[in-house]
């Protein structure tokens, strides 16, 4: 099946001049839902991942069923206010304004390797932070993944040498 | 495994008074995360079930493993703004002031058969929220399931007695 037919293309959403991916089509397709975490899932299979990440919230679309099916723990990486316990945090530059994430100080124990999961990689601003906080709480990313790759706004660039970044669709 | 043993209670989160039900605890243990989709799916693997419906976010960390398991469509019920196709909207009570959610109105061809989903059933006006959202594109709501039962808060009795209320913990 190919995948990158199940994703509508939205026009001028959130804003004019933005052609928005929309995976709600793909999801509502249990075929192409199952394939698309089965492609993650033979990729990172034996590469000995201790824990998934995934970002807050369509990262957990894909992040939740893919540590589900390695068998290996959830890691949620939240926005502000959210997360009860205390918590490492990043602000981040976004095109216009700054964002903020959070994550667990006790999410990960030291050294464990960790696979991070969002739906789309755009510029890369958001996963690199979130790369950050796992680092700065012990974990090592060995990987990032995504559905899809906006592959003109190199958001790979974003990534240490070291990272493995994988994405199904490029766009 | 005792499950109930994973949950984190944290007090006063998000304000005085509340004892909140951290599930990270649970999430990033990988038997522990299974065996709460395992009992999900157990109870409605053969319930002829089209679409899982998953209530944002958190509702995505059961929602997605259990539709992937079950091999059906995954729909989102979002918070305003962040759909970009055509919605349905709904206005609810909260405690205090209100809330909305939305979902795509193509989201569910009708008669279909929809298992709603999120980690907590409390005052349930949340999820009699979505269950009409729900019903308002076409779906049928033959039940609703929930990681956590705050028991003492009554929010099975929001549900029309023709929807079977599952939850794998009550507190």
């Amino acid at each position: 099946m190919d995948l990158a037919k199940k994703i509508r293309v939205v026009a001028d959403f959130p804003k004019k001049g933005i052609m928005y991916q929309d995976i709600t089509t793909l999801l509502k397709d249990g075929k192409a839902f199952r394939q698309a975490v089965d492609l993650f899932y033979e990729k990172f299979k034996n590469c000995g991942i201790d824990y998934v990440a995934a970002i807050e919230s369509r990262g957990y679309l894909f992040g939740a069923p893919l540590a589900y099916k390695l068998g290996c723990g959830l890691v949620i990486v939240r926005k502000p206010g959210k997360l009860p316990a205390a918590v490492e945090r990043i602000e981040y530059d976004l095109e216009y304004g700054k964002d903020v994430l959070e994550i667990h100080k006790d999410a990960i124990e030291p050294g464990k390797k960790v696979l991070l999961i969002d739906d789309l990689l755009a510029t890369g601003g958001t996963a690199a932070a979130a790369c950050d906080l796992i680092k700065r709480v012990g974990g090592e990313v060995s990987a990032a993944a995504f559905l899809i790759e906006l592959s003109e706004l190199n958001g790979r660039q974003k990534f240490n040498r070291n990272i493995e970044v994988f994405t199904v669709l490029k766009v």
